[in-house]
């Protein structure tokens, strides 16, 4: 059994045939542009996954395509009602690519994709209930609970970025205050980093970035990594707020397995083992609740591409 | 199709036959005290209920036992392995009861028996995904999706009174600060009208309660609710922080609705009606994310008894 799982991005329409084991196919992938009108771009696209059928000789084989994008979608018609980064409006993905492919069509929301394709066959595998937080410029995540996602009313739940807490705390991008992407997400780690800079002029961050314009997330980690007392508050201070926002989750969800992903989960054990010891510090219900992993993913890009895959298995 | 609800509680056990459209036969009810054997205490409850089936003629139409307990529950094998009001250690209820009555049996937290019980049968039935909150001495809560309750690992999620809103915060219960529960629960609430009352010597709260002894919740809610001021900022405060609680669980879950018990949510319109609005105020993704409901509990203390036998249906 096999199904093709796409992940539309920003600049690139990537796509792989999937088996039901998870294991990914060679990669087919076209450029994407908002200058193009969706609707030439996913008739390309259809006849690119024609193609890579045939040469693959995989018709008989395929169970469905399953489509990871970004944006506004209605699942139920198979529709990218609005996707600010490719401009698309109302783009009828599911009606054009069945012009040319007789295939079912399960279109899904891009993050959610990843966080299916980490739970069935990547670090939330062998795992009931999964929580997926996305560390980037902005927090995201998702729920997978025995290996499907949790997605709320109209498949607008899982915005796990935007629990407050601290009320009345940093501004956020949503309009509230104090969510957890205003000190979790790599923008906010970056904030501070800057902030303690101009503190602290002897701060080992200087030597790596010598410009605040120079200053993301791995700043403060590579920093820190050296022993910056500077940078250490900075990672201390993140690791708290992420703490607290994963507690939380624990609190809500008692998951077995948190999968951080993301830019910032590229920081590797150092980022691991402080997390993970926050935790443990503060579990819930001392030993008489089980604690919880936090483990980075391990799909990297492929995630969402098996995710989407995974929609039919 | 018929199934017994139990519900046990702190001072007495009461239970009901409940048939599968979640109507609630007679109640039967007996004393419960920590002075006596949880083993005793459930060989009188096998009795009673053996005698409430049969006067009752519903031999045939049992189909089993659901039974609502506080406490730490081993639900695999149907035993309280504590219940601190109780003094219960390690009852086997499932085992004791099975020496007579040979029904299928399912253990429950009571609080998510409750849960149940208004999900399918009370003020979350014909909505997917139902959060609850009760606000009472703490916060507590469940959620429930397609009928189901999501308990999270070895049943022990669900805790929605322990998510930090303000991190640093309030002292809370359970060790950490910032909680829901120190900012919403009753104990609150009362905290806060005494605070307030102390700053306020001409506030109309003095009137309701002329000793800071007697200050409850429903306090601040009586004097607010004839225009008292002070009375009112105490509400308006109370609104807020339970507002961002909730709008917290609409972000991470999108419930269809949101249903409130516990004393406090016996304020009625009063409250319901502020504590929407904010909501409303605040709702993610603007007016492309759907709004939800807060409506009260309908079921009053039925709802452990209902839902617990809702196990079976």
């Amino acid at each position: 059994m096999v199904a093709i799982g796409i992940d539309i991005g920003g600049t690139s329409i990537k796509g792989a045939a999937v088996d039901s084991d998870g294991k990914i196919y060679e990669t087919f992938s076209m450029p994407v542009s908002k200058w193009e009108p969706g609707e030439v771009c996913i008739r390309k696209l259809t006849i690119l996954v024609q193609h890579y059928i045939a040469s693959h000789h995989l018709e008989d084989k395929i169970v469905g395509i399953g489509i990871g994008s970004p944006g506004t979608l209605d699942v139920s018609t198979g529709t990218v009602n609005y996707a600010n980064n490719l401009r698309w409006e109302n783009v009828r993905v599911a009606d054009l690519i069945h012009e040319i492919l007789p295939y079912p069509i399960k279109l899904i929301n891009d993050a959610n994709a990843a966080a299916l394709g980490e739970a069935r066959f990547g670090a939330g595998k062998n795992f009931a209930t999964m929580i997926m937080v996305t560390l980037g410029t902005g927090v995201g995540g998702a729920i997978v609970v025995n290996g499907k996602l949790l997605e709320g009313n109209e498949s607008k739940g899982g915005e796990l970025g935007h629990m407050t807490i601290v009320v009345d705390g940093e501004k956020c991008t949503c309009g509230r205050n104090g969510c957890l992407e205003a000190y979790a997400s790599a923008t906010a780690l970056t904030r501070e980093a800057k902030k303690a800079m101009l503190e602290n002029r002897d701060s080992l961050m200087w030597k790596l970035a010598p410009d605040l314009n120079f200053v993301d997330g791995t700043v403060p980690f590579g920093a820190a990594k050296q022993g910056d007392p500077t940078a250490l508050k900075v990672i201390d201070y993140f690791v708290k707020y992420l703490g607290e926002g994963l507690l939380n989750y624990c609190n809500i969800f008692r998951p077995n397995v948190i999968v951080l992903s993301g830019g910032v989960a590229n920081a590797g054990e150092f980022l691991f083992a402080r997390v993970n010891q926050y935790l443990r510090a503060y579990n819930y219900g001392y030993k008489f609740t089980p604690e919880v992993q936090v483990v980075p993913a391990v799909l990297g890009y492929d995630a969402g591409k098996i995710g989407a895959a995974a929609l039919f298995f």
